[in-house]
């Protein structure tokens, strides 16, 4: 199913509804804007936000085994274990802003004895493959990685959901975030790379090897199901292929940081009109995130340094979406409220 | 009585308790900080938010006699109007966030006929002076307007209020706000003086050859209370009263944008420790705000293009204040989620 662009056909109906609150034009600055965006998705000047949710898809990284990461892998298993009993930043900023989280296990190595409600398990495999040696992942493991994403965003649609942040979790994915930044973005490896969970200087030279290596081991490749599937993560795929469905389905998609964005570089070289669909929520810390947004020509909402992931940047900005939306639902129209207009 | 600094000496544990969580050290960015300091403020590491509230301070200018404004003068009341209806941006964010709206009538021109609750008459006259050609206020006009924000905090702290944003409506304020800072920060006018609610390339022309005149005819002055009596508006020195009256109560100040941190900046003048209570909201589109900002030392929240005023950058970065106090009660440590650290 294609993405469709939004419809404009209302666009300067819906501009006129936000000039005529009471406010100096322009006045709410970049909260008009997503005004705009949500009504625009949503056909209607009094948009609704239905059943938020977060979906944070875990999985682990072959390449972990060359040293390319701050953590241990065995985190990836243990947070996930840390998501599910409610302790983590993505669980508290959730509770705190009236948000839903769902994780998805869509290849993490181990095993998840006990279900809870809100945990899905669409595992792929224990862990890509080292990329350093072979592809990340096979084709049909690419693809089923995706297919998990649109079938957790098939889920949320059906309860309801029409606005939906994607995170996630995965020790070692900010460099499958580099190198499919690196490709998709031609940009120098170096622009691409950072320090991640908190690298020291001469670990961040090693990881800049490591990735030089693999890129120049897939330097053949050019379409983005085949990076993905050489270079990527499962994590990555599924918020690839989630992100996509959430656009066929008209849903608001919250755009967290470094890696959901490289997530989002592939799901637009496939469909470029998801981002009429996407709210970038803040820009990340991590050294690159700022270049992929200029790319993608996106102004984000917060900027506080964040550089954790999980989709903590979509729970924290979703209340600005929720101010922009009760502004065109609740605020006075000049008219109505008897205020003077500008002389 | 004196603004007292806060208590530094649990800083090191609070900061241990913050870097023992579940996270990268540092991930949280800016969101680490402010839970720092509201564990300061409130010494404690389990810090609680209780009655949030805005106070917005409104009152009319004399100055608006001489065209400096977009807007008549005669929407101050009629926005005053608008906030006890209940339709202007600061009340629906106000709603949309969980905080309280107190609007206070330090100097609006009218009467307003009707009470509601959570409305406040302190009027100390019908509108300032027109400053270009005599003080705005009388010392005791202006302490007057002082001790109005001062029995507003009074009575929000009686109510259990710990944190607490101010907001202002006054057509023509920004006039004050850039004479102020002016003379306060000793930068040339032209640097603290901007649009406004709007104003084209011509009206800034002459807004600045009004200010220019009123800045020269006190420019003997030197002591912040002349200053603020000579230049400033009723809700201005609400504002700034109010500010020392919170910080003397120990309660987290929310700061807006141009006005309220114009304000500000003559809190800061008479007790400097005042600054160890703020929390920067948001950085205004308004030219001279970030000149401000970058006086006080001070990181803002937000930056989205806000020209509004009202308290909307209060009640906007709210959430942000409340998700760093969860991350601080809320969030596992390594060792309780049994999650490794770093290598």
């Amino acid at each position: 199913m294609p993405v469709l662009p939004v419809n404009k056909q209302h666009q300067a109906a819906f501009q006129q509804v936000i000039d005529q609150k009471t406010k100096p034009l322009g006045a709410l600055g970049a909260l008009e804007a997503l005004a705009l965006q949500v009504a625009l998705i949503q056909q209607t000047d009094t948009p609704q936000l239905t059943k938020p949710h977060v979906a944070v898809f875990a999985a682990d990284h072959g390449l972990t085994a060359e040293g390319v990461s701050a953590y241990p892998a065995d985190v990836t298993y243990q947070m996930v274990e840390n998501f599910r009993a409610g302790g983590a930043a993505i669980n508290v900023f959730c509770r705190q802003n009236g948000l839903q989280l769902v994780v998805c296990d869509v290849g993490v190595r181990g095993i998840f004895e006990e279900n809870t409600p809100d945990f899905v398990k669409f595992k792929v495999a224990h862990g890509t493959q080292n990329m350093r040696h072979q592809p990340a992942m096979t084709t049909d493991e690419a693809e089923a990685a995706m297919d998990a994403g649109r079938l957790v965003v098939d889920g949320l649609h059906h309860r309801g959901c029409n606005i939906l942040g994607f995170g996630e979790m995965g020790i070692g994915n900010t460099s499958s975030a580099s190198l499919l930044m690196h490709r998709l973005l031609q940009l120098p490896l170096d622009q691409c790379v950072g320090r991640g969970t908190g690298l020291t200087d001469d670990q961040l030279i090693h990881k800049l090897a490591i990735l030089t290596d693999v890129a120049r081991r897939y330097e053949s490749l050019t379409q983005p199901m085949d990076l993905l599937a050489a270079m990527g993560g499962f994590e990555l795929a599924a918020i690839a292929g989630g992100m996509l469905r959430a656009a066929e389905y008209g849903m608001v998609i919250l755009v967290d940081g470094f890696i959901a964005t490289a997530a989002l570089l592939v799901a637009h070289a496939l469909e470029p009109a998801v981002l009429n669909y996407c709210v970038f929520t803040h820009q990340s810390d991590e050294a690159g995130h700022r270049l992929m947004l200029a790319h993608l020509n996106a102004r984000p909402l917060l900027s506080l340094g964040l550089r954790l992931g999980e989709g903590t940047g979509c729970a924290l900005a979703y209340p600005l979406v929720q101010a922009a939306v009760a502004m065109l639902n609740q605020m006075a129209s000049f008219a109505s409220a008897g205020v003077s207009v500008k002389e």
